[in-house]
C-alpha cells in the first residue's frame, strides 16, 4: 500500500496443483522468483510441508512470510506470502500416481484460491497443472476447470478458455466436441460472442485494441462454396457483426495461411472454429511456454498450458518458463482489475473467512 | 551414358507453368543452378522466348542447349537442355493476369512432360506453379493436377498429394471436401490404404524404413471415445492393419502434438485426417521450402506448393527454393524409379513423338 492507501500491485493467488506432478516444485521456482514480485504480490495456497518439499526438489531457498488460514491477505508490494492450509503431509504421497488425496489437496487450494477472487481479495487468480483424474477422484462431477468454477461461484456469464503464446492469442468457438459435430455448433451468435469475448479479455491483458484474424472452417476457406458454405453463411457475417460492434477482426481467412498471418504480425490473436485447428498451431509455436487463460470470469484465471508431468516429477528438472508467464499474465490482466475496481477489493479478510464463501 | 550403356542420373522433366506469373524466372534459375546438374539431367519444356525473358528478369544467364520438339530425349549427365516448343511469344502475356493464354501455354509444357514420363523418356516430372484458373479457361474440365493426368493418362491406380518439408512429410486421407463431411468418409480401407501410397513413395525418395505417425481425427484423440469414437472404432484398427502389413506407423496420436512429435525426430511422416489438419502444420513449419509431390502415379510428379505469385511477378525477388527442392526430390525419386526399371527407358524418343501419347 502506498501512504495514501492505494494498492501499487494486483494480488495474485496461486493455488499449488497436483501434488504428486511438478506443482511443489514449480510452485516453490514461483515464490523464489524475484522478477515476479515488482509485477505481483503473490500470495500461495498450499501446506507448508508439500511447498517445502518442492523447494528441495527446485534446489531454491525459500524467504516467504507463512501465514494461517484465518490471517488477513497482505496487499501492497512486498515479498511472497503462503497462506499453511496444513491439510497434506507430502509423505503420504507417492510422485507420479493419480490419487485421490492429491486431487483432493489441488481442490481445496483452488476452492480457496477462487474465494479469494470472489471476495475481491486477489485480482486474479493463477493454478500450477492439475490432474483431472484425480480431481474426479476427489469430485466425481469435475468436468474441467470452467464447469467447476461457474458451479462453485454460481456463474452464468459465458466463460471460455483462451491459449496465450508471447506474440499471439488463440480463443475457439467450440472445443471438445467431436470433429463431426463441429460444424453444426457454429452460428453467428456464438462466434460473434466468442470475438467479443476474446476482445474483452486481450483488453484487460493490455492491448489497446486487439487484432483479431478469424480462421475459416472448410479448407482453402470453402473455395468459394465449392469445399463448403459456412465461409458464407455463417463466419463472413458473423465478422461483419463484430466489426459493427467495433472490434478489430478480420476474415476468414484459411486455417493453414491466418496463423501464419499472425506470426507475420497481421494479427495479435486468431479465433479458430475449432480445438485442433489452434492447437496444432499453438503447440508449433511454443510447446512449452504456452498459458491458458479461462476468461469471461469475474476475475482471471491462469495455468501453464502443460500438464502435471508425473513422468519428470520431483527431478527439479522442470521448466517454470509456462507457470512464470501464466503468473505474469495474471498480473497484468488483475493490474487492469484493480484500477477499473479497487473499492471492491475487501482488505482485512483471511482466506478461511473467505473459503465459505464456497460452501462444498 | 555410361561407356556401357548405363544411365548415371535420372532425367527430370521440368514443365514451365503459368507464364504471368514467376514460374519463367523460377525455370530459368533452376536451369542456372549447376548444384542441379550433379542430380539430374533436367529437360525444360518452354517457349525460348518467355525462358529468356525468365532469365532476363532473374538476372541469369544460361548455357543451355536448345532442341526442337522432334529432336531426342538426351539422358547422362550434361547441361540442362530446353525443348522449345515455340508456342508463346511472351508479349502477348500480361504479367500477374488470369489468360487463357498462359494456361494453353502451361497446359501444353505439362502434356509434354507427362507424355515424356509415360513414354519412359524422363524418370520424374516437375512443374513450376500452375494458375488454376488459366488452366480452366484453356481446359475448362481442369480439376486439379491430379484428376487432370489420370484422365490424361488414362490412370485407374489411386493417387494422392504429399506435402513434402526437408524435415517431414505430410499425406492425407481427405483432401478439398467440407470439414463436416471428414468424418463420414474416413474409414479403415482408405487409411490402411493411404499408409500404403506413403510408405511406397518415401521408400521411393530414400527412406529405408519410413516412421509415420497417424493423427486422430477428434481433439484429444477423443479422450476415450468422451469426444468421438473414430480412433477406437476406425483409425486405431487401420494402423493395426497397416502395420500388419510391414509399414512403420504409430498412432492415432491427437492431432497437436503428432506434429510436435514429429519434429522431435519421432516421425518421417504424418498422415492427417483432414487437409487443413496438416496444412495448418506444415505452413508453419515451412511455409516457403514446401513441396508438393503428386504419387501413386507410374512415375513421379512434384511441384513447389507455393503458387504462381502474380504480386511480384517479373520482379526478379521470387525465392527459388521450393522449385529448387521440387526438383531434387524429383531427381532422388527418379534415381529410384531408374535402377528399379532400367529397361524401360525408351531412347531416342522425341519429345513431339511422345506428346502424340496424349491426343487431347
Amino acid at each position: 500500500m502506498t501512504s495514501n492507501g492505494e494498492q501499487t500491485v494486483p494480488v495474485v493467488v496461486l493455488a499449488m496443483g497436483d501434488p504428486a506432478g511438478i506443482s511443489p516444485e514449480l510452485s516453490a521456482r514461483l515464490m523464489a522468483d524475484s522478477s515476479i514480485h515488482e509485477a505481483a504480490r503473490l500470495v500461495v495456497i498450499a501446506d507448508r510441508r508439500a511447498l517445502d518439499q518442492g523447494a528441495r526438489v527446485a534446489g531454491v531457498t525459500l524467504d516467504v512470510k507463512t501465514i494461517a488460514p484465518n490471517a488477513p491477505i497482505p496487499t501492497g508490494l512486498g515479498p511472497p506470502v503462503l497462506v499453511d492450509l496444513g491439510h497434506l503431509d507430502p509423505s503420504t504421497i507417492r510422485v507420479g500416481e493419480v490419487q485421490e488425496a492429491g486431487g483432493r489437496y489441488a481442490l481445496e487450494n483452488f476452492k480457496t484460491a477462487l474465494a479469494c477472487g470472489m471476495a475481491g481479495a486477489a485480482q486474479a487468480v493463477c493454478f500450477t497443472p492439475f490432474n483431472k483424474s484425480a480431481m474426479r477422484l476427489a469430485h466425481p462431477s469435475y468436468e474441467d476447470e470452467i464447469v467447476f468454477m461457474q458451479e462453485m461461484l454460481s456463474l452464468k456469464s459465458k466463460a471460455s478458455e483462451f491459449n496465450v503464446l508471447p506474440k499471439i492469442w488463440n480463443a475457439r468457438v467450440t472445443s471438445h466436441v467431436p470433429l463431426s459435430g463441429v460444424a453444426s455448433r457454429i452460428n453467428r451468435t456464438v462466434i460473434c460472442d466468442a470475438l467479443a469475448l476474446t476482445d474483452a479479455a486481450m483488453r484487460d491483458a493490455g492491448y489497446t485494441t486487439p487484432r483479431i484474424g478469424v480462421a475459416a472452417l472448410n479448407p482453402h476457406a470453402g473455395d468459394n462454396g465449392n469445399f463448403g458454405r459456412e465461409e458464407i453463411d455463417v463466419i463472413g457475417p458473423a465478422v461483419n457483426d463484430a466489426k459493427a460492434r467495433g472490434i478489430a477482426c478480420d476474415g476468414p481467412y484459411p486455417s493453414d495461411t491466418v496463423f501464419v498471418r499472425a506470426m507475420r504480425g497481421q494479427f495479435d490473436a486468431v479465433l479458430t472454429m475449432y480445438h485442433d485447428q489452434g492447437q496444432i498451431a499453438m503447440k508449433l509455436i511454443g510447446f512449452d511456454e504456452g498459458v491458458t487463460l479461462l476468461g469471461g470470469m469475474p476475475f482471471p484465471v491462469t495455468t501453464p498450458a502443460h500438464g502435471t508431468a508425473y513422468d519428470i516429477a520431483g527431478r527439479g528438472i522442470a521448466n517454470p518458463g509456462a507457470s512464470r508467464a501464466a503468473v505474469l499474465l495474471a498480473a497484468r490482466m488483475g493490474r487492469a482489475r484493480m484500477s477499473a475496481a479497487k473499492s471492491a477489493v475487501l482488505q482485512g479478510r483471511s482466506a478461511a473467512d473467505m473459503r465459505k464463501l464456497i460452501a462444498a
